[in-house]
């Protein structure tokens, strides 16, 4: 048995989960969710019946691990230490790490519901401001950097990098130029074509 | 000049950083910015203009880290290894942080703007699903443990337990029993009732 089940679907977020398993050398057991009839065993772990949702079987018992953002990052915590960041990275790592997993995330999905701020005093209550603030913070950093922390990929481009590569291919972020060179380097990721590039899972 | 710089306003989630500079101990340098004339540094650290924005004036140059998240987390990183957490608590540690950063936020956000989805496909749009099953998730986890890593006080209570805090004291969540206790439990921490108290700066 695997030391890892990954609650699974090829038509949601967890795929993000399976490229960073692919990262991290780790083949998780997966078990196929469908979306009407969430098994009992996800509705236990995650009362949210979200995916991904991971088990991680450890010596001691079973830990759970929810939001895609927490899953990649504690794979490399458990199994690849040299996808964490670096004394110095850590910054930039955390920085961006969390800004998709809120901000990103958020202005994207909001505005796909055509939700969106329409004044200052607005903005100020929406976490992630406005969505083109959101994506000019991007853009600035990726027209100078190469990956999250600079010239390095983490774990963290698995994340962050996801976000810009389903953003662009279903239209929902602006195809600038910085998030296409982007692109193209995270998809250059042999664990990214292994994982990404096929949904039978 | 301290080796921390917050850019800070009282009335913003600036409180969130200084609560967590409270519990490593350190002061950092607050600089004060109204609403209507963000300063340049700001700017130029973070395009978004956000509060809270950190810089670490580290000794190989300076860091700028911003989202509340990532700024608690990382001074943790760096000032205060005993509220990281450790290898068997690292599950619920990340798990909370970003379930908080991303959908609490954005549940309690987006429904303090009559923004909510009306059936299942929008749930399974937004990243949160929805605002009541955000709550059961969050309150079966308090139902049965006091803290983010189950005994435990670590980082993650300062972010998770602002958002707790804060949706008490304004009504933006609901006045659950196990959430009133966690936030009985934070409250008796030192460094929370010597930084969110005052509003001085």
């Amino acid at each position: 048995m695997s030391r890892y089940t990954l609650f699974f679907n090829p038509m949601s977020r967890a795929l993000i989960a399976k490229w960073a398993f692919a990262e991290v050398g780790v083949s998780p057991e997966l078990a196929i969710v469908e979306w009407d009839a969430k098994p009992a065993a996800l509705l236990a772990a995650n009362p949210m019946g979200k995916l991904p949702t991971i088990i991680h079987h450890a010596s001691e018992g079973d830990r759970v691990v929810t939001e895609a953002s927490a899953i990649c990052h504690y794979l490399a915590e458990m199994e690849a230490s040299d996808l964490l960041p670096h004394e110095e990275e850590k910054a930039d790592y955390f920085r961006w790490f969390f800004f998709a997993a809120g901000p990103i995330e958020t202005a994207i999905s909001n505005k796909a519901m055509g939700w969106e701020p329409k004044d200052a005093k607005q903005e100020g209550t929406v976490g992630f401001g406005s969505f083109t603030r959101v994506m000019d913070t991007l853009d600035n950093w990726f027209k100078v950097h190469d990956f999250v922390c600079g010239d390095r990929f983490t774990m963290a481009d698995v994340y962050v990098g996801s976000q810009v590569d389903w953003g662009l291919n279903f239209g929902t972020m602006e195809a600038r130029d910085s998030f296409k060179s982007y692109q193209q380097r995270i998809q250059t990721r042999e664990a990214y074509r292994d994982s990404m590039g096929t949904i039978e899972g």
